[in-house]
């Protein structure tokens, strides 16, 4: 099935507050609340909610919690381990390697780094073992935190290891090959709309 | 002048390109090239570039480079210095007050933490000296990285203190009065969105 975009970037949103009515032990739930809670337009969260889920939220009953999670895990294709790599172990690398806010099922399992010191062949490894591990773990998704001088090589090198899906946070507009899924993160754009949205 | 999200989105990519080229003293640029060089549609560039400048890109000549950067940042508003604070001085937020790919007149001038022993005084503050520096330095903007449970607490005291833009990276969704401009920036969507896309 396919969907837009913004639905498609609010689903996380549904699934996060979901989880925390789980958390709670909250059973039943209506598309009102969710909106309520999210600042969102009930007529829309309905909506999302159909194109995603065969639940139906019924009138003083709502939407089975535990259900519509399942729902929409399946569709965002998160209900299976997903296992990524992080190049650059400086912060930014370290803070996403740790970073408590994705899904129980994705899970960053190694750094690589050129610098020696920083690697405890534990969570952090050399450089010249990326090739092996990539394969060895089959490992598809990688994300780039190296200084953008040295961004466009790693890129290119994941690319040769086998890795399909490329999130960058490196500030340089990376190229890649039509076959491999590319985000360019850009934190400067995202403050920039921020500072200018309404 | 009001333009699209989308366009508002690609603009710092223009940005990006543009004083790369400035750096390797390229003075002239077409739309063809910038809409190459990104993997953009040729005619969406000239209609961007268009809605954010007066400079026209004339035939065989294009746009001046530095005319064209002095026009994108006047349009972002970032030709005039913005300090910016952080909030949680742990892994991501030291990363984003290191982050070097910031536009070089936003600066992130200090984060605050309450615990004592990352404190410096230079630029990491224990949390109750928070309201006293927003208010000293004019500081309108602050970045969430506490841990999710005390986040909402956080973005309560940072409009109490004056602040006005709040961009959240803590895995919660966060409420704010209207009055208040937020991002809720959740690296789980992004995450489950490029694994979806196509």
């Amino acid at each position: 099935m396919s969907i837009s975009v913004v639905t498609l970037e609010r689903l996380p949103k549904y699934l996060r507050i979901l989880k925390e009515m789980q958390l709670e032990n909250i059973n039943n739930v209506s598309s009102t609340s969710i909106a309520m809670e999210l600042g969102f337009n009930p007529i829309q969260v309905r909506k999302d909610l159909a194109s995603v889920s065969k639940c139906d939220g019924k009138p003083g009953v709502g939407f089975v919690v535990n259900d519509l999670i399942n729902d929409i895990e399946e569709f965002l294709n998160i209900n299976k381990a997903k296992d990524i790599i992080v190049i650059g172990a400086g912060r930014l690398g370290q803070a996403l390697m740790n970073y408590p806010g994705f899904e129980n099922k994705i899970r960053v399992v190694g750094a690589f780094d050129c610098d020696m010191s920083k690697c405890d062949n534990k969570r952090i490894y050399p450089m010249d073992s990326l090739k092996k591990y990539v394969q060895n773990n089959n490992i598809e998704v990688a994300i780039i935190t190296v200084p953008k001088d040295v961004a466009q090589g790693v890129c290119d090198e994941l690319i040769k290891c086998g890795i399909k899906v490329i999130w960058n946070f490196a500030p340089v507009h990376l190229k890649v090959p039509e076959s491999v899924k590319i985000k360019n993160e850009d934190l400067s754009a995202s403050l920039a709309i921020l500072l200018n949205s309404n």
